[in-house]
Order: structure tokens, then C-alpha cells, then sequence
């Protein structure tokens, strides 16, 4: 009866499942799916470390029997994952072809076209006729992934053209495809960055793209279901760099992993508040004076913090989806300061008038006034501006938003409330 | 030469173009489109500010005869950005039946199943022949959107099965659907959410689900290019809602509008910052007695707001993709306690050197060094426990990241701090 379940359940739900069960049980439940496609798919879903630990262990040509009968993209990823060895010893197993495709596939950068792109397609000859193409579909393509796109060739490879299905069965049986075929394809190459591929799948609503070589050759096609992984997987990226957690979701792994990750991150912080802890002893005199300065330490941090994150975190965001571009520099930076200017004189005022309720000294409430105002204007300056400049540098974005901001507009805060303390108090 | 140019444009390009353009060169160049279909993905990808501008002044009958054209799930989204009045009378001019189905769809709320989906889909009785199929989807199906998955229905109208294009031409010509079709079909309801929707749509690594109504009746399909978007969108509402901006980008509207949507949130960080006022007021002959005290409370704050970052970051991300679960709570928070505690203590072990260094002070060396420790491990574990608790409530986690936990971390940071140097410094 569990057999009858096991091979009822989608492979991508087992390998949900897989995440909670121990190993045993995991090779248990392996063993009962009959079909070596579902297998396959549980493969590539499989968290990473789960993967290498399920294979050690198994037969290698029952392996290798799975393998063959996965698109060879996700066969380059998971053989990419397993120590060099292994993967080798398994590639030689597998059949000459198709071990030379997946052997192809595994030199190209994992976050490039050429490191997502699936080599089964339908490539046609521009000469054959559409009687011959619909022939040669049902003969030799029979087991290609996405058989959506028909993809035109000329004698040399080179990608000249693209028709769909549906034209094929619509046209005159002897119309050779050159005659009907639409000559403007899109298309990328090999070294395009993954998310730049993903972004022109997502503008143009196309279910694949196809990728070429230098010399226009066509070898491969992305699909869109790898889209898809790739906006969550860049998405999930831009988040943890924007916290300061690394690039890739670790939390799975074990704790020294995850803290060997985060430390460096924090390293950064550390060094600022120490930076920080230098420019208020600098202050010392005047703190002696008037003891309660210090009190107001963090609300003005507080506030400049978090409203560098709101600015940084919108232009990263903005960036990252094509809502802002890097050429709009002086307009974005120009509204976020005014932005924190209005919202620095708003809260200035509030945070000033607590000031005065508290202690009844209209100077002090001044500064803490202007100080708030300062604050809250330079962080959405450089909450704006440092992303932006990243990213005309060619330096992800993302990055700027973690700690390094965060840090930054610390000190600058603490030392602009000093200093307008200090005046204003004359002290 | 500038018509051939626009024209040999995809609408979706041209949609970023139109962006930097002033209204009359963008009714100048919407005028030399000649193909109605261009005109329509235009209008789907302008921004919401940008559609209604344009529209505003164009011959309504113009107008309607780009809607017919577009897919009808794209017309009920952009009359749902009009105002009702202009709407209401754009669909009383369009054709009966498709303004019928349109209004439907308007009714829906826009983050369901039902607001995402599409009702143009090819459904086939079950007991019609393979040859039949064939002739009908040639005949009236002619103009589906994405005609890969053939639903079956019964004479009630309900989803009994799926089959492919593909099925449809290996199978003997006169075999009833019923007979080969898949009757194990995966499918939604109308007020299932979006993003339940496209995760499912992303599992299964498929291009369109079926959505049912209540009665299981087939009323649509939703579309794998929409999951593309609704994935972008739906991870921008998330880092915009743990940066505290909103759920939408407004960085193209207006200042005002901008600063109206950031005032909120700031609120909370203003609160949170007096109440720490209070709590430093409250040691505040502590302070006066040891002075550079004060220079630690940056340092102490950061750390924690650092660290808490990075844990609610962890937990709401996890969430979003699955990698985490609800029920793994005590786990995932006993790790993030753990891992807080070991950068707490390398981080203290450091901070408390430099203090040591400095001040020469061994009580209050120990005293910074534990306060690092303290504030670290709360703010790990505030910021891995509110985001789980907040999904158990049903929730939605990412507001838990933004000003709320933050805030709350400096407040007990601080706290922290003050009463271990009080108590350790015997003042
Ligand atoms: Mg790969
Ligand atoms: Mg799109
Ligand atoms: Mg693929
Ligand atoms: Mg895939
Ligand atoms: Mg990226
Ligand atoms: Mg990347
Ligand atoms: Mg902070
Ligand atoms: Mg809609
Ligand atoms: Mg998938
Ligand atoms: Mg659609
Ligand atoms: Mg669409
Ligand atoms: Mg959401
Ligand atoms: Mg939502």
C-alpha cells in the first residue's frame, strides 16, 4: 500500500518529505518508485547534502540508469555537485553521447545561459519541408523536454529561424520552413548572466530561449520552468547579501556552517561600533557636562538606520526588477534626500519636543532637532547613493544594503549629534 | 523609418521606452503600431501611472479594440486600474461575451487564483474522439493563448481529466479522450492565493493549472508567464515589507506619495527610540558617575540589530520558499539561540578587549563583553521567534523584519547593557 502512494506522489513532493526522514527510510521509500523519470526528478529537487548522501552507496548503474533519463541540464548541475571523482566514474558509465553532452555542459559558469541551458531541442534544417519537420518531429525529437519552439538551422548550425508547431500543421505540407519561418529570433549566448536570461524570458512571456555559441551555433535552449528557479533562487541572493547571511540559503546546514557565514558579515559592524565607541570618547567632555546626551544615542541612530534601509533597500529592489536604472542617478539620489529631509524635520520635531517635555532646555531640544534632521537626510543620501554607484561600478547592489550602510550611517549619525550638541550647548 | 523601427519593437520594450518619454511622443509612437496585439502587450506591461495617462483622451473605440485582442485576464487587471466610471463604459462598448467574461474575472480578488487567470483554455468533452479533438481545437480554439494542456469535462462541465497535444496524435483516431486522458489533474480553486498558486506552478515544473470553482466546475487557467511575474512580485512585497516601505514600489510616484507610505513605519522606530530614552534615563546616575559608558551603546546596539537582522532575514526567506517550516520552530529557533550565542561570545571576547584596552577597567570589560553576548543571543533569538509565531498567526512574516523587531532589539540591548554594567560596576 505505501508502494502504491510512493509512486502516486509527484517526485518534487517525495523530495519534500525526504527533507524530515532519516536515511534509511529515505532509501526505503527510493527503492519503492517504479518510475526512473519520477526518481530523476526527486533527484534534482533533492536539498544538495541529501543528494550525495542518498547516492553514496547506491548501485552506480542504477544510478547512472536515472541519469540517462533526465534532461542532461539537470544532470550537469547534480554531477557538478558530487566530488570529481565520482562524477567522472559515473560519466563513464553513462552512454558516449549523451556523457559527452553533460561533460559540455559542466565547463560552462553555473550561473551563466550556458551553465542552465538544455541540449535537447528541435533543430531543423531551413531547407526540409514542413511535411518532413512534423516527420522528423514525431521520429527523432520524440523525448525532447519543451517541444514547444522549432528552431531553424542553416547547413553550418547557425540559428536562422523559429516556427511554432502550430504553423507547421497550418502550412502547404511541401513549403519549405525557410519559407514560413520567422527570421527575428531572439537569442542569447552562451556566457549571458542567468538573470540577465531569465529577465528577457520574462518580458517577452516566451517559454524558452535559445542559446548560441560565438559563432551563432545554436546549443542549447533555457526553459522556462529554470526561469523560474533562477528569479527565486537571485531573489532569495538579494535578500541574505542585503542582511549580511552570504549568498546562499544555509540555514539547512549545520551551525558552525551557518556561523562561519554569518561572522565576517558581523565583522563589519563590529568594526564601526568600535569606530562609533572612538568619536563619542572623542565627546567625552562634553557627555561629562551633560550627562544626559547619551540617552538620545539611540533614536537618532535608530531613526537614520532605518530609513538608510528603506532607500537602499528601494533602490536595490528597483534595480534588480528594471524599476530604476543606473542613468536616473541624480533623480532617485535627489528624491530620497528630499524624502529624508521631510520625514528628518517630521520626526526631528517630535523626538525635539520630547526633548523639551523631558528636560526644559530649548537648546538641547534643538540639537536634537537638527540632529535628527542630519541624520535622517544624510542616511537616505547614502542609503541611495552607495547602491547606485555599486552598481555603475558593476558590483552587485545588493551588498551595500547589509551591514556596510548600516554601519556607516551609525558613526555618521553619532558624530553629527555630538558636534551639533556640543555648538549648540557651547559646551 | 522611425514606423519601421517602432514596429519591428516588441510592445514589451517598448513599454520601457515609454517610460522616459514625455505623453505626446508616447501617443506618437503608440499611434504608428500597426499591430493591434503589440498595442495590447504594451498596455499590460505600462506602469499603472503611465496606462492611464495614455488612455486618457483615446478614442474609446480605438481603445476597445486593443482590449478584444488582449488575453482577458490582462484586460480585467488593467480596468481594475481605471476608474469605475471609465471602466464600466469601456465594457458595455466591448463585444457581449467578452465583456461578460471579463467583468467576471474584475470580480475576483487580484491576489487569487481567480484574479491571475485566464479563461480562454481549450476544454473538450471526454467522450469526443481523439479525431474530433483535433478538428475542434483547429476550429474554435484557434486563438487560446497557450495551447498545451487539453482539459476534459464532463457534461456538467467539470475537470475530469488532462492530455496533451502530443496524446492527441499518437492515440488511433476514433479513441474517446476518456480513455487515454490523465485523470489524476492537479487543480486550483478561485480564492486560492497567488502565491500558492505559482508555487505549485513552480513544483511541478508546469506552464499553466486549471482553476475550478467552488463546484469543481473548470473556470480558467492560470499561465506560467504570470508565475514569473507574480514570483517577482511577491518577493519584491516581501523585502519591501522588511525594509518598512510599503508592499508596492512607489519610487515612481511622487515624493509626497513616497513619504507618506515610509511615515508609518518610521513611527514605530520613533517609539521604540524614546522608550530607550527612558531606559537610559532611567540609569541615568549610572552614566553620570562612568561617563564613557555611553561610547559602548552603539557598539552593543549594532551587534544586536545585526545579528537580529540576519536571523529574521534567515526565517522569512525560509518560509517563503519552503525551505523552513512552521513546525520546525523549536528547531530553527534553537539554532538561531545557538548560533547567536558563539558570534555573541567571539564578538564580546573582542569588544570586551578593546574596552579593556581602553579603560583598563577589568569590571567593565566583562561587564561590555557580556552585554555582547546578552544582546546578541536575544536579538538571534527575537529575530528567528517573532517572523515563526507571526506565520503560525497566519501572519504574513515579512513585516517582522522591518522597524518592529529592530526597534525592540535596540530597546533591549540597551537595557541589557545598562543593568550588567550596573550591577558588574557596583554603581
Ligand atoms: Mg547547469
Ligand atoms: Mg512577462
Ligand atoms: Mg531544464
Ligand atoms: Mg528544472
Ligand atoms: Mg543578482
Ligand atoms: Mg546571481
Ligand atoms: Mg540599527
Ligand atoms: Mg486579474
Ligand atoms: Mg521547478
Ligand atoms: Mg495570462
Ligand atoms: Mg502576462
Ligand atoms: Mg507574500
Ligand atoms: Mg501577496
Amino acid at each position: 500500500r505505501l508502494r502504491k502512494i510512493v509512486n502516486k506522489t509527484h517526485g518534487a513532493d517525495l523530495s519534500i518529505l525526504f527533507r524530515s526522514l532519516p536515511l534509511p527510510d529515505q532509501r526505503l521509500l527510493f527503492d519503492m518508485i517504479d518510475d526512473v523519470e519520477q526518481k530523476g526528478i526527486l533527484f534534482s529537487e533533492l536539498d544538495e547534502d541529501l543528494f550525495i548522501e542518498l547516492i553514496d552507496g547506491m548501485d552506480p548503474d542504477a544510478v547512472v540508469g536515472i541519469l540517462e533519463a533526465m534532461p542532461n541540464d539537470d544532470v550537469a548541475d547534480l554531477l557538478n555537485q558530487l566530488p570529481e571523482e565520482t562524477a567522472s566514474s559515473l560519466l563513464e558509465r553513462m552512454k558516449k553521447e549523451g556523457s559527452d553532452e553533460v561533460e559540455d555542459l559542466m565547463r560552462f559558469d553555473k550561473d551563466t545561459a550556458g551553465g542552465i541551458m538544455n541540449t535537447d531541442f528541435i533543430a531543423l534544417n531551413q531547407e526540409i519541408t514542413a511535411k518532413e519537420a512534423i516527420e522528423q518531429i514525431q521520429k527523432e525529437f520524440a523525448d525532447v523536454e519543451m517541444p514547444f519552439y522549432l528552431y531553424a538551422v542553416d547547413e553550418y548550425g547557425n540559428l536562422v529561424g523559429v516556427c511554432s508547431l502550430r504553423q507547421l500543421v497550418v502550412v502547404k505540407p511541401y513549403t519549405p520552413l525557410k519559407a514560413f519561418m520567422t527570421t527575428e529570433v531572439l537569442s542569447v549566448q552562451t556566457h549571458m548572466d542567468q538573470e540577465e536570461v531569465a529577465k528577457l524570458v520574462a518580458r517577452y512571456d516566451i517559454l524558452a530561449v535559445p542559446v548560441v555559441d560565438d559563432s551563432n551555433r545554436l546549443v542549447g535552449i533555457v526553459t522556462v520552468d529554470d526561469v523560474i528557479d533562477i528569479f527565486r533562487e537571485e531573489a532569495t541572493e538579494d535578500i541574505l547579501k542585503m542582511a549580511g547571511v552570504g549568498e546562499e540559503f544555509v540555514e539547512t546546514k549545520s551551525i558552525f556552517k551557518s556561523t562561519r557565514i554569518r561572522l565576517p558579515w558581523l565583522f563589519a559592524s563590529c568594526l564601526g561600533g568600535i569606530f562609533a565607541f572612538y568619536v563619542i570618547g572623542h565627546f567625552e567632555d562634553s557627555l561629562s557636562r551633560i550627562t544626559y546626551l547619551a540617552a538620545f544615542i539611540p533614536v537618532i541612530m535608530g531613526m537614520g538606520g532605518n530609513i538608510g534601509t528603506q532607500s537602499s533597500t528601494i533602490v536595490v529592489r528597483g534595480l534588480a526588477t528594471g524599476r530604476l536604472h543606473i542613468r536616473d542617478i541624480w533623480s532617485v539620489v535627489g528624491k530620497e534626500l528630499a524624502i529624508g529631509f521631510i520625514l528628518g524635520m517630521v520626526y526631528g520635531l517630535l523626538i525635539g519636543s520630547v526633548a523639551q517635555l523631558q528636560y526644559s532646555t530649548l537648546m538641547l531640544a534643538l540639537a536634537v532637532c537638527l540632529a535628527v534632521v542630519c541624520s535622517m537626510s544624510v542616511a537616505a543620501l547614502v542609503g541611495s547613493c552607495v547602491p547606485m554607484l555599486l552598481a555603475r561600478l558593476n558590483i552587485d547592489p545588493a551588498v551595500a544594503t547589509g551591514p556596510f550602510v548600516t554601519t556607516s550611517i551609525d558613526i555618521i549619525s553619532v558624530y553629527f549629534y555630538f558636534s551639533i550638541a556640543t555648538g549648540f550647548l557651547g559646551i
